[in-house]
């Protein structure tokens, strides 16, 4: 049994600042025919599952225009231009900006978000050890953010009540509880 | 401090079969000023993660147009016109489509699956006392998919050699871990 599609045409609907929209023809394998694809391409992001010394989880509380709600998730933030395979880095940037600390990042995850129809990949990183940045750089000028810092039980107060919807904020969650939890 | 950002203008640049894409004017709160919004507007899925009486979990494996690639995932499927609503009839459809099985269903969670741009969400159920439907529907004309039954220990050796990167399937695995595993 064959599984890959070959792209027969590609036709480009969008180039944004954030993602980019196309619509490909593919030939489908075991002569199934042809079929067509609508595709989103983004560049990946990171997201930090920081634990403070005193094992609280940072949460961030923002608006979301995509579901016109506000929104509780883990700190996080796209890749700039030429940033992939820097995306250490680009989280150590992220959790720096969101959060004012720095701390020792180790990778957990990484995994696209939304496979069916979207390229977007993140990597997800643990950062223990947290210490305050004294003169951190400034949140995105377009970002209106505020801070928590939370007990796991709280948290999973925040998923009963809807307030956390997001799913790289459940995965880091269940992490914590699988890995992290009273252990550090 | 308030969060919400208010449309200004809504620019509608692709309406496909699978999502939608449009880019918004908003007016920042706090006096920030304004900003644009790349959004996709999705109409939902569902997914299954399927338990066998023998404690195993249902992994289908399929090509990923978006990423180029073999994927394994849990069973899942979009919703189809007017379903909204009918998340858990839909996740009946896809288990049976897709792995011959009919079964118990429980919702576990709901999230957005790339929430910085895109409103797709996703209802995860658990599926367990499954038995073979007789006749079960057939697969969509489109999809290839090969069908397999793995411990979690095989799951998680999918996970580390990178087979699976999904998030939807790596929150039903940690979820199988935290509350499943060897207690059915």
């Amino acid at each position: 049994m064959d599984f890959e599609e070959k792209t027969l045409k590609r036709r480009e609907i969008f180039k944004g600042r954030i993602f980019e929209v196309a619509v490909d023809d593919v030939e489908l394998p075991n002569n199934l025919g042809q079929a067509k694809r609508e595709l989103i391409f983004h560049r990946g992001a990171v997201a930090v599952l920081a634990v403070t010394p005193d094992n609280k989880i940072i949460i961030i509380k923002q608006y979301r225009k995509a579901i016109e709600k506000v929104s509780y998730e883990i700190p996080a933030g796209k890749l700039e231009v030429g940033e992939k395979g820097s995306e250490y880095q680009a989280a150590l940037r992220e959790l720096e900006e969101e959060t004012g600390y720095s701390g020792d990042l180790q990778q957990i995850y990484e995994f696209y978000t939304a496979i069916g129809f979207c390229n977007e990949k993140i990597k997800l990183y643990l950062a223990t050890n947290l210490t305050k940045v004294p003169q951190p750089r400034p949140q995105d000028a377009d970002e209106v953010l505020e801070r928590f810092e939370l007990t796991y039980e709280e948290c999973l107060d925040l998923i009963r009540s809807g307030e956390i919807e997001d799913a790289k904020t459940i995965i880091a969650l269940q992490y914590f509880a699988l890995h992290v939890k009273g252990g550090q």
